[in-house]
């Protein structure tokens, strides 16, 4: 069996084939060791059963995705909350925090990020006392209007300084790729011990749909190695994870594309 | 007649409508007192006609479109010499370089940068020559593969800082809105006296097409008064260019794209 060892596969990546269980299944017959739900998975089966499902499957989970939506979401101090305890009820690593983009009609990007600033502030408590760490993600500017105003590394990073403990951010190759200050960030990501997830997928050339359309890596113009090259400089050593939203994938079996997954982990990242 | 002071009209805006004889004379008509054509418009009418047709018309020039490319064009060098040439035939301010993305097949970010920085300063003895300033056009991140690797503000500072004398940038609303560095950005580019240019178009949620589904200022999530305010306190006071790829407009009257970009710049920017 090839080597899946240090792989996390995020079960969006296979969402449209596999229920929560069915998922894990898979993930453990091709020894895969991590996953990573998503929280309409973990409400559709239940917590308990959840838990029970990734135990008794042998799986670890990296991160739970996701809360966040600070701007969008009037709810969002409680909502947040509860995916902490959610996120602790499955032994998760990390929540990931897709922090929400300009609220409906508002041009106001400087307003928008300090009420990121100030929800995750309102969190904070509740998260290191359950000691789940908030993982912020920084999102592609793409995604500025309408899912995260947090755009680059250093801004994530930034805010990390300013919030203290229990708080750290999402290395996405997707999100980052392009950023000319990429790897200087990443090494601060890791002076300050702030690196909690490792996400993988491909940038393809062209994309024909900007949410759904992210590529396997290999396929792309993402050069992984370069990437897994500054993260291990910078002092991360834990799972890459996969976090896949293509209908091209989701069109093929769940199988075949964690057994892609695994393949290309080993042969590109 | 409204107030078409301070405003620009990029040709490719009406490209689809107007040849740039019908440009200039329906920009003239309104009350338009600048225009930045393109060189396939100034090669298809001839350099020597396209001066006559803009000084006739009583128009003045603010950038000629485009240099660059030179990660892609095996020829850049002397292209963009050519170029130079051009935009000093026709009085241009200035010669935006849109700088080339990754070559084909590449994922070497940091080398496509290099060629760029090197392709620039093989221009540059030629541009300080003819006068005419290389303007350095950061482009929106999801254009790093395809279009231009210069991707902020602060990596076009940089590469300034880098060259020296004779060249500058462009700060385009469409590409620049997201970055959380803008505004401190603006303001150094400012104090080094790099600003060639102002360029407009609105960030469209959702964006249908991403090279040509810009929107009118005010259609979307841009926040005009706003970049405008940051731009005049660094100093620059130039026209703001209206420059919109976008098929909604080139399927409506030139006449009537060009008096939209009259109104909205008076209401809007």
């Amino acid at each position: 069996m090839p080597n899946a060892k240090g792989l996390s596969i995020n079960l969006a990546t296979v969402r449209q084939q596999f229920d929560l269980k069915q998922a894990c299944e898979a993930c453990a017959r091709q020894g895969i060791e991590w996953v990573a739900p998503w929280r309409d998975q973990l409400q559709k089966t239940g917590v308990p059963e959840t838990a029970k499902i990734i135990a008794g499957n042998g799986l670890q989970v990296t991160g739970l995705c996701r809360g966040g939506m600070f701007t969008v979401d009037p709810n969002a101090i409680d909502d947040n909350k509860r995916a902490v305890d959610e996120a602790a009820a499955i032994g998760a690593n990390h929540l990931v925090l897709v922090v929400g983009g300009l609220p409906q009609g508002s041009r106001d990007l400087a307003s928008a990020r300090q009420t990121v600033a100030d929800g995750i502030a309102a969190v904070l408590p509740h998260a290191r006392a359950a000691k789940v760490p908030l993982a912020i993600e920084p999102l592609h500017p793409i995604y500025a209007p309408d899912r995260a105003v947090v755009n680059t590394l250093a801004q994530a990073l930034d805010l990390c300084d300013a919030l203290g403990e229990g708080v750290g951010v999402v290395l996405d190759t997707y999100h980052l790729w392009w950023d000319p200050e990429l790897v200087p960030q990443i090494a601060r990501a890791g002076r300050s011990k702030r690196i909690l997830a490792h996400h993988i997928s491909d940038f393809l050339v062209p994309t024909r749909d900007l949410l759904n359309d992210r590529g396997m890596m290999g396929d792309g113009v993402i050069d992984f190695k370069g990437f897994r090259r500054a993260v291990e400089a910078a002092g991360f050593s834990g799972p890459q994870e996969v976090e896949l939203f293509s209908h091209d994938w989701w069109n093929k079996s769940g199988d075949e594309v964690i057994a892609m997954c695994i393949e290309r982990f080993n042969s590109v990242c």
